[in-house]
């Protein structure tokens, strides 16, 4: 019997973004860029839960402009299996949906909830927590993953965890799960230092795991609104994402996050503190945290790094060559090349706005 | 009457060398390259003495290789005026058979040699001082022009002046000359430094004009066998460059600098003191003198500097965007890009070398 026969994946691939100019840009997103290998983030992402999960029990939420490139990256994903917003609606709606559908398919279905940006390095040991996690769900918990912070970090959100949750632990969960005190915003450096500290605050990673059941009951609670839509969707049964319809119905639903709607609001969530190398990759300065060569650069592509430390140097198109650099990133592609230092790499939006200035819209 | 009826002009085109790598490559010396504008430098030499010569009186002197690509960039210069050097015998030789051409021509024949690979920003001032410089030559005396240094430059070598020629002190002759003390070596910054405060050094620009007899008679003088070598060639007539029997006449000159062979050992040279905005381009970094946008970055093709100064930006395939960066070298072609502190510009040549090493040939 397979121990995960009930375990279906939600990828969520609708994200936009250009905090990776100029490899990302309006119509290619940070998940479909390949950082780490010659695969895409989205299908690491797949590949690092396929051991649990078969192509059945996959699912992808995405927009309409990404659906077609996402349908022909995972042509083994059955087609109803992709859910199609045709209006951004937030993490909310989507994931609600997904609840819904896969309830339908099987009232026993647990869910995780996979962003399909993120970059995790021990693959077996995000299994090994994520089959944990997937027990603890099981009797009726909302599971989140808390990431044990290795540095003071100013780019995520935390939670604050409680003690142990003594009746969840079954002899075969190697990894405990805690209460949660508090969901906390992104800290400025020295609250990030004192949660440091204070070792009672892990990363919020975006990664949880529910039962529909327990989902869809907390999606009536908090968001009603959301509930109803999740019913007026599956009543039009399948009708095209783009149709009139299908539109007016995610067109009313809210605009809302599923941490901010549901998560911070729900009873009887728990955290599962985990340690698996996981950043969410969130500008190009993270990649210089998985570094590839002997002098700390992160290097892709055809690069040549003399006398040249602690950089990202990525390259799609032809040779990169640094000579005595320290601590930059320099993002070679075909039709433009981006040159700054690590730490400026939040502002990479600044230029993104300036090229919006001056309509030079070709490299957007 | 024309005034500069016996000048010629003798282009220096046929240097290697891949300082300027990547836009720089084994068959695309610095000559051939666009810095300063959609004009190659040895078209902006061309351009630049072309209102004191014309077409027929102007000579190229290059390599077998690089013939045709000069031919084709200057249609109008007579087949005969290119000077194909078969085998590679630094200037000496070409300037001597240049000499014997125009001597041959025009007995009574001024030749004004221009390396093909230098700045100038002042034009008119370069114009007006080798109209004078012409005066010296047609005087008998062989001319140098000699840069008034800006900064302790440790990349050229320097002449030291003695006095005024009080005999070359013509009425048209608005600069006058002086006598030469010394031609000295690139020196260490500290003595850089002396030679700025001393007053009496100027830069060596390789720019020297002179009487055709009398540079012949200064190499039947001082390089026997390189005069030999150059009648040899003259009893061939118009046989073809890549024949066995110029090879030969070329392959038994002497391979030798006309700084070292003939200028530091001749009597009678004079230097004219000049200002007019001159440099060799050596390296990249020689560009950051030249900056062409309000933040005193040098800037060539598409380029968008956000928060960006003292930088040398070019690119010459697609768009380069910097953020926060300062005294960079960033240089974008199609096929290789390069980045390096402009300090670092010097050791561009260990790039190369690597690239060698590992047999990366297709960017060299």
């Amino acid at each position: 019997m397979d121990e995960h026969a009930h375990l279906f994946a939600l990828l969520l691939a609708g994200g936009k973004g250009t905090r990776f100019w100029p490899l990302s840009r309006e119509d290619h997103p940070k998940q479909l860029l390949k950082l780490f290998s010659e695969r895409t983030l989205v299908e690491e992402t797949y590949d690092r839960i396929r051991p649990l999960v078969p192509n059945e029990r996959i699912l992808v939420a995405t927009s309409l402009g990404l659906a077609p490139r996402l349908m022909s990256l995972f042509p083994d994903i059955p087609r109803e299996n992709f859910i199609i917003e045709p209006v951004a609606r937030n993490t909310a709606p989507c994931i609600a949906v997904a609840a819904n559908v896969v309830h339908q398919r099987d009232p026993d279905g647990i869910v995780a909830v996979l962003p399909s940006d993120h970059f995790v390095s021990d693959v077996a040991g995000f299994l090994d927590i994520m089959t944990c996690a997937e027990l603890h769900a099981s009797r009726g918990k909302i599971v989140t993953l808390g990431i044990t912070p290795t540095h003071p970090e100013t780019g995520y959100g935390y939670i604050r965890f409680g003690e142990f949750e003594e009746d969840l632990a079954h002899p075969e969960a190697r990894h405990r799960s805690r209460s949660i005190q508090a969901f906390v915003e992104k800290p400025d450096h020295a609250t990030a230092v004192s949660y440091l500290k204070a070792g009672r605050y892990l990363w919020n990673s975006g990664l949880f795991i529910f039962r529909t059941d327990v989902m869809l009951e907390k999606v009536r609670t908090h968001l009603p609104s959301l509930a109803d839509g999740v019913e007026a969707l599956a009543a039009l049964g399948t009708a095209a994402p783009e149709s009139d319809e299908v539109l007016k119905v995610w067109s009313d639903m809210p605009s809302i996050s599923v941490d901010y709607g549901v998560m911070e609001k729900a009873e009887g969530l728990v955290v599962i503190p985990a340690s698996f190398g996981w950043s969410d990759v969130g500008t190009w300065r993270a990649l210089t945290a998985f570094p590839t060569d002997e002098n700390e650069n992160f290097v892709f592509g055809r690069v040549l790094a003399v006398d040249s430390q602690q950089n990202v140097l990525y390259s799609s198109a032809g040779l990169l060559a640094t000579l005595g650099i320290q601590n930059m990133v320099v993002v070679v592609t075909r039709g433009a090349v981006l040159v700054c230092p690590a730490d400026r790499t939040q502002d990479v939006k600044q230029l993104v706005e300036e090229l919006k200035n001056r309509n030079q819209t070709e490299y957007l």
